[in-house]
């Protein structure tokens, strides 16, 4: 495939008027990236909203708050390492956290399904409870909406977070320069296969869990230990992969991994090969990179890996002036591969 | 039916662990009174969600935000005087409203069932950002989930707005006392009642429309005109009678209403008849009330008045000292019955 059809792929035609929605359009792939720049962004554009970030930032007063939402519609509700309660703190938590905010307040609105047993209502909420007072949040305002058997599924949960940014932190992916470095604060892919091995029943030697988490403190760590990061992101749906292609196509750089350096748990990587997956695109819940200038990558790295979060942190590539706008791989054996961006979903609802 | 009886029935047994939630539940009613105090509060709860109203009020830094969540789930999707979209901003920036904060941000998730038309999607859409132009908010972070075929609805969206709060304001029901005014802004129960026709094929002779609309200017003009505003309520899911209720309850006041003050268009009026329906039970998405201090009470009525959305503003009531906890209404005919809340349902899936 030639470079320009690869870029073809990442800037897709518009969406006809007669399409309807795909699980695609919800994967955090390209197919997302379509219903964004085809429905949402011509109707809402905002120079906010344009940014992509997973959350904004605004002045309010003397103030820089940042709001984060996301909808968790996750399946099954309770996971190894897990349930969509714990996730629905977390998730939120660590879309403030690496917009360099400090994450003070959620929202929590509960779409219930009639029928859904009151009992694993109490046994999430109760979840969603010990996760907040973990990160440091309180949950402060709530909705409950019920709907009819068969127009929902069990439950799904919203919750927007609300941040304080300090004023000297402004972190984007458009700061990524030549040469900076980027980090990986741990081993990827444990969640999407925990979720994947639970769903389909699958036994593995050794039971992976989710690695579900609050990155919050990780990343007050990061930034205290310099103000030379560009940008941080969480990777979730899509994985690594579709955090780094975002950055390289927002920042208009290229982005070179070694593949070596890229830390991945024996029991996932085997699950990978076994199930045809990659784990570059296997959805994490306590995994983000950073892009650092390069004199700041040591002292970065020094502290996350004296973090509970960041134990396993690793530098896995660079910021390069090459091939704007992909992300490449240098594998163990030289050669380089593209690590495009994929289309759908490798696996649906993992979140 | 004796004063005691009633008084438990507001004071529901906790769930039991073997239950399972409800289309009640998600009323707005006293089963959503239950799965609050018997599931959420337990776990959650903290100060700021105890205060149970529509909004949580929080200082960061030096600045008083408000923050309110909401999910749409309204079946159908496009009515009469509105769709998804423009509720969905609506709904959001009058919980923020009615708790005297000015509406700056929203953010907009977006719950896709598989096959849900794209064209369906752009019409929410640009519906959404009218309503938000017209109100003067801006959406600025979002997020897009589809589910499978069968396992939602065509199209649910949370939206979740944040305000700011005049550092003088502080609305509270608890602050409500015997001789306070109660105004209602307009005629109740045409929201309701639109989705009812549509949802049923009914005709009316003169077609009703939702009332949908932003009361962010009218409650601004009304705190403009006196400082002694004590609470604003909307009157969206369970009606008139569900937000007095629920002042009642908070404030250990009694709450007395007269009949003939209630402003209900004829049309509606004939519906309700024929449906078996009582107006004060059925939802609005542009009606609120204000307890205020008696001195003030001519001073907002006539702010209300001189606004587009409160041009029919009424006195329909007074906060009395006698039955604590309850809302009675004396009828044309000098009688007087306690308008108690409902259990469940009237109208599923109204908001």
């Amino acid at each position: 495939m030639s470079l320009q059809s690869i870029a073809d792929l990442a800037c897709p035609a518009p969406l006809g008027a007669s399409e309807t929605v795909l699980l695609g359009h919800g994967s955090g792939g390209k197919l997302s990236a379509d219903v964004m720049r085809g429905v949402f962004l011509p109707a809402l554009g905002n120079p906010l909203l344009a940014c992509l970030n997973d959350q904004a930032i605004v002045s309010i007063g003397e103030v820089k708050i940042a709001l984060s939402t996301d909808s968790f519609v996750i399946h099954p509700l309770f996971f190894r390492g897990g349930d969509i309660g714990s996730l629905a703190v977390h998730g939120t938590v660590n879309d403030l956290a690496v917009g360099g905010a400090q994450p003070l307040f959620l929202s929590a609105a509960f779409l219930i399904e009639e029928g859904f047993p009151i009992d694993s209502l109490r046994r999430v909420v109760a979840s969603m409870r010990r996760a907040a007072d973990i990160a440091g949040v309180t949950v402060i305002t709530g909705d409950t909406k019920v709907v009819e058997r068969g127009k929902g599924d069990g439950l799904f949960i919203n919750t927007t977070g609300i941040g304080l940014v300090p004023s000297d932190v402004e972190l984007s992916a458009h700061r990524a320069r030549p040469g900076d470095v980027i980090l990986l604060n741990g081993s990827i892919g444990e969640h999407g296969i925990a979720i994947l091995a639970q769903r389909e029943g699958l036994e593995f030697e050794s039971e992976i869990e989710s690695d579900s988490a609050p990155l919050n403190g990780l990343c007050a760590a990061m930034l205290e230990a310099s103000t030379d990061i560009r940008c941080m992101r969480d990777l979730t749906r899509g994985g690594l992969s579709s955090a780094l292609n975002e950055i390289a196509t927002q920042a208009h750089v290229g982005i070179d991994l070694r593949e070596s350096a890229i830390p991945v748990r024996e029991e996932v990587r085997g699950a990978c090969e076994m199930l045809g997956l990659d784990p570059l695109y296997v959805a994490n819940e306590g995994k983000l990179i950073a892009i650092v200038a390069p004199d700041a990558a040591e002292d970065v790295l020094r502290a996350m890996r004296n973090h509970l979060y960041g134990a396993q942190a690793a530098i896995i590539g660079r910021v390069t002036d090459s091939l704007a706008g992909m992300v490449t791989m240098r594998t163990p054996l030289g050669t380089s591969r593209i690590v495009d961006m994929l289309a759908g979903d490798q696996l649906p609802r993992i979140c």
